[in-house]
């Protein structure tokens, strides 16, 4: 309150949504990750998904990982912020937990797919969309053969895709590429970006 | 050529007009110089100005100093990017330095007061303000005393106008407190900023 009263020290204390999107392969969970190790009050939200877990993968830590019925009784319940089928596979963002990050006075952040993406951006316009990307197709290629996690055709679906995704950038606000063994860099530019967007005169306040 | 051609890599290298204002007493040329240390292909305007040069002011790094005669003239030939009457004194920014300053690819920074400050986001929209202020009254009156250049009469001619400079900070971009010896976390917001912009889907492209 002493701060709102001030008119000398206007900022203001907001929190940001911050959504990370992009084509798949570009390494968002990877991003994602440093980013929680960097900024330690930062909430990364965990995505509700019908899909298997990966190997390594833990429930409730990676995803919720949850039955199709159960999927169904969250959007019937409105408890999802947005979801999307994603390559046969259900993914959601659970309500409660972005409301409560929010209430607490920490950023918020999540993946969502290029679509989803956009589609938060017209349920909240006050949404901050941040696309991830990489320098060029052959190192998604790349990336996505090294993950050895899909088939080569699923690769060529994906790439197919990511080709259609890269058309919406100018939907997003920001577009960081995530380059090759720099992911230190890419890091500091989606922290200075959330640095910037607390500074900025007009805030961003998504109201749930 | 390359990067721009590449639909995966949309990044932009558009340089940056940036403003540094705010009321006399927040410290505009402590920061700019400390920001001109970290980035060094920063350029740093130097200011037209028809005062005369306060103690350790070298012209041609800190100011241009000029005469009013000069100072007529270079408004004549639509040499400035902007002017202003600051405590009856003339102050302008030089237009060729910054064009210059932009062709060579290189963001540009300068001081400019408030009022100034306004007038060049109507010629110019792109333009990136950055409006700097201090904790609360007492600190700019403290800062203000203790740079001994000022009678106590300017002093309090100077505090009455930063009130009404405070009103103007919505038709800036961002606002940056200068907190009392955190000049280190200032020039990291500023540098925070400017990654940030360089990461905007829409650039803020400034022609002159």
């Amino acid at each position: 309150m002493t701060e709102e009263t001030n008119p000398y020290n206007p900022n203001h204390s907001e929190p940001l949504m911050i959504v990370i999107s992009g084509p798949s392969g570009v390494g968002k969970d990877t991003v994602i990750q440093a980013m929680k190790k960097r900024i330690t009050d930062l909430h990364v939200v965990v995505t509700a998904t019908t899909r298997k877990p990966r190997e390594n993968e833990v429930d409730g830590v990676d995803y919720f990982f949850v039955s199709q019925d159960q999927f169904a009784e969250m959007i019937e319940q409105d408890e999802l912020l947005e979801y999307a089928v994603v390559y046969n596979d259900f993914k959601g963002i659970p309500k409660a937990q972005v409301r409560l990050a929010l209430e607490s006075g920490n950023d918020v952040m999540m993946r969502v797919d290029v679509q989803g993406a956009a589609t938060l951006r017209e349920i909240y316009p006050e949404v901050l969309l941040i696309f991830l990307t990489v320098q060029d197709e052959k190192e998604l290629e790349n990336r996505l053969f090294q993950r050895k996690k899909d088939k080569p055709e699923e690769i060529k679906l994906r790439i197919a895709t990511a080709r259609q995704e890269m058309k919406r950038i100018k939907e997003f606000d920001y577009v960081v590429v995530n380059r090759e063994d720099q992911l230190d860099e890419t890091v500091k530019t989606i922290s200075a970006i959330i640095r910037a967007e607390h500074h900025r005169v007009q805030p961003r306040k998504v109201t749930l």
